[in-house]
């Protein structure tokens, strides 16, 4: 099994979804464990993973699939999300805001009561399989008027909310991923967590607990926490001379 | 048959219009039932249908059909409204001002008097056949000026003005799908109709008759109330801490 | 023969301006009837017709041809135009300013006294047979900045100027195309004309011929007049509700 | 031979540019004859003319030639301007600024004293024939930021500058064009030139010569002045109703 | 080996960062090293190289490898990336900003726990080796709206941050590398030097150490001291007549 | 040899750079002898030339190479930069900041220590050739916000800046290379040095020296001076009437 660590009722609400055959939508920052958890209900569900990061040029074709020129002329290829609806596996689409606009629309008809997916390119029609579950994510921190979601897309997904763990987990999460003490975690993940209520800095995300991690391994390796904390969770963070000042300054309150 | 449930004179109107080989425009906005009305009347009038989901990059190609390169050199392959052309079945075109301009205008020989297809990328010119329909959506809630529908191409199509249904109905349609009690049936559509009328909010678009029906199956499922609207209602429609705090103390009103 | 109902002196022009070989533009609103003369003309010249509805994405290849891959590599594809060119056909081409411009510069050597088609994609010069006619039209309503004909195209083009028909004229055009009584017929008209003097809303094309005659059919058909008019006359028009409103309240002065 | 009327010194500038090995840079209003007097030239040098008119997608490969795939795979197809370059004939490259940029860098080396064009795509590099003649044109009347000629295309070009004909040499090519008589042809050409120098009209470019042969043409073919100058001098023009009715009561003053 | 020196503690965090399989991230001004200590750090851990320098155009298929096609149809070849992680070699993406999007996404799943690389376009999902390492960089300097990392990619790399050597450092790394006099070469740098804190200049990044030992060679080479930093060090900074005057003078403080 | 004539010291740089490997960059405004200086080079060094001039579609794989696809499938085609790689030649990359970026990217590991040329797309890397001598000009009159050289391009590249020659040197070589009479000579090179002295006209580049070659061939062919200057100095330089005539009146004062 992964090793995730449950933070609310995120669990409860996916299973109840997949058992209403309702697709999952999962905002949250970066690095605060999404994919973490799609791999873990997965997992749990034995069913296979397909994992599809978007981009600006991510089309349909990427998750549906394409012809291909073969020695006996085009044949066609099953994408990820094709994949999954014939083997009833689980399709995470992560950044979904990132694809172009036509990807989003490709999942209607299987995020609604069809639960099919055509693909027009090939003129077959798939009734996605019993097992298939559609999971999205996107971190409403990108969204931006270009790029938002759809209501139409929106609109067809249960909708779970993620947020860097609380501290106590945080630490607990830390030292079962790092086997560091759980004294240095524990500043580590303070440290953190005043990063992330520095409110009027030019940091436009925070500190994610991966970096946490990040900064522990290096430590435990041997790095000094002052050079761990530097390369590991100020330098990811900012380009911004002043604000690497004032971070390395937080940092000293607490090594 | 579908579980489709009346809400106006629509389905004399769809009869009406294809009794004159007229196309259909239907308007109204997302999740309100203009997909099952169509699953419904293809249904009715036992045609095979193919509905299309636009998007920004949907061409001309992808309804008409293509040439692949087979074995022995290239071969036409028909998309689906050449299919349903060919067939005479109902071909839906859903969100169609989403498409790229090149599809609204292989729709006109299509619209008018001449029922004709004309695949220039091939040569052929296709009548189509008697039984052939053309059913298209869109949500003016979306419209603006880049993709607006050319009055040229609006002037050409019968049209049905679609929105949520009456509150009677609405309770009908989800105690139908969900098998959920009346009373919170009716809580939930109560709830989903305040929201609708609250103006001055962020939301861009307004509780979907769907997400009733999701929220519903998830109280069956075994979720609180406050937790199936939390996650069926109110983070499906914004991203807004404070309309999310607002929509919650709303829901604590029904529940 | 098409039921064309000759409206001025466009018959006339049209063929002293074949008689020179020169080529024709149209000018006129949607839904007027500018593509039914052309048929008509078509019909009495006894050539055979190529109609061709323009779009952003048409490009000249659409028109001129293209080379396709077959069994014994790739082999030359005629496009409508240059089959009309080497026929000797009429090629009509639908709103040419929505096309892409390289479509109308394929169009000069054929529409000047050189008469010729270069395929310049296969190296191939075609002359113009003697009964070739070229004919675009275009609708001045969408005229825009980015999208205007260029001088050196207009410049090309012995020009028609088309406009909804006279009033008498559109009523017998109406009772002839829908077998509606004539009392029905003059309201319709009258109706539409009202509308289409509606000089400050925000119905940016009005009502055409078209839209009238698809109302008289809802009408044979059994819907009420304010139905017809509603679903054919009104929604197809406009989608703000205040002016929907409006317009019903001018239909209930007629029906 | 063309019946093409000497204007200038423009033979005598083209012949001394070609004794030097120089290409010809015309600019000029459009239908004031570019084209013929090229064409008259080519026909004078006994040497094989080819025409491209640009347009927005002209592009290199346009020109220059591209790879076809045969049934041994891909072969090499020279485009017009290969085949002058080889054969020693006249290319002419009509509205240039209308192309992509790459078409007119394209040029740069045939154009100064290498004479060759490199064929990038196949590594062929091919020394102009001794009688091969470049010659571009454009109109300054359309020039725009966007789509200047670049000063490093200019300046490698002998440049002629074309008008509208003087009116008796005007009128003397109307007649000889269309065998009408004098004193219509003096009619016209005057309300021709009256027209030219309306300045402040919504009109961007004037009557060309062309569009006076049309009118002509129709006249001679039995349509009034009125309806042939209607048709072919004042719809070409202009769409405003104002400036229609404005030249409509100026050719009143002429027939 | 090749002739690096070290300047600070670069390769203690390179080491520890691999160490814990964590991808590195360089920041760095142009021509300071990044490149010599990449390379250095591939020859000391005895892995092969793979260097990419990013561009408007470079795309994933760049990185990951794409079909070609074969006598038999379509074969797949790896892209550097992909060899490099199916080899365990360090695969260096050089100034990634300035690569297209979908090149960042690709490099998630490689650069957190999961170390991946998905193959969508042939369905193939590799393990990376234990040996592959990935190193980017990217130039502080540049940054721009349109073009930064964005967070949910800087998060998920171990961060150096590399600048022009300290002065003694860098005058002997020219000696090293042109063998020039001690004394030549603390003037260059001197000069280097004072250019570099020249604030208000319009030279929107300063003399590399590159640029200094062009210098240097040039000069080995015969040319006047004036002469070489001329030609290497003024020239190539700015195209201002002003700030090239300015410059000059500044040279002859030092020679 | 070429006619060329040596300006200043550009012989020794180019010499020094290439016994270094260093590559250069030649700054100049159009017609003033940059390519022929490279041609020059080229035939006293007797290396093989290859010419890229550089535009706005230009991409990487024209100048690296790319696959074609022959009867056994694709095979590799080297670009002409790679020839020049591999046999030890001169690349000259004409107005490089015309070209897309990706080009200019490709020549980074060319342009330093390295001197490789990676082919990405077949997964080949290139030594260079120890001949092998890069030379890559642009226009600083050009220069614009989105098409500048980058610095981490500039910074590796000797930079040469070439001008038009002195009076003495332009008269000379207008003589040599038209064997016009050195009093008219003189007379042009004058009028040319004080056009380009107008700094406030609407001109904006100068007349290049190759202009007046063009006048002074023309004049030898028997063109008046006024007709040759109008022809060839003038017209090519501007559109706009009131700077013709004010350049034909100065043009007066010379002849």
């Amino acid at each position: 099994m992964t090793d995730y660590q449950v933070q609310s009722n995120e669990v409860g609400i996916f299973q109840a979804a997949i058992d209403n055959h309702l697709p999952l939508l999962i905002k949250g920052p970066t690095g605060c464990g999404k994919t973490k958890f799609v791999e873990h209900m997965a997992e749990k569900l034995k069913r296979p993973l397909y994992t599809i990061a978007c981009h600006d040029d991510l089309s349909a074709s990427d998750l549906v699939g394409r012809h291909l020129i073969g020695k006996d002329g085009t044949f066609w290829q099953d994408g990820p999300l094709t994949k999954a609806v014939r083997e009833g596996g689980v399709c995470y689409i992560d950044e979904i805001v990132e694809a172009r606009k036509d990807t989003t629309v490709v999942l209607h008809p299987l995020s609604d009561h069809r639960r099919i997916l055509p693909l027009e390119k090939n003129g077959e029609i798939i009734e996605a399989h019993k097992d298939f579950v559609l999971v999205v994510s996107y971190n409403p921190g990108y969204q931006n008027l270009l790029k938002g979601l759809k209501p139409s897309t929106k609109q067809r997904f249960v909708t779970l909310e993620f947020d860097y763990p609380k501290e106590e987990l945080e630490i607990s999460i830390v030292c079962q991923q790092t086997a560091i003490d759980i004294k240095t975690a524990s500043q580590l993940v303070g440290l953190a967590r005043e990063i992330r209520n520095l409110k009027d800095s030019d940091i436009n995300e925070s500190v994610s607990t991966r970096l946490i991690i990040y900064t522990a391994l290096m430590i435990k390796n041997g790095l000094s926490a002052q050079d761990a904390c530097n390369h590991c969770l100020i330098l990811p963070l900012t380009d911004e001379q002043e604000t690497i000042e004032a971070l390395k300054r937080l940092v000293n309150n607490y090594f």
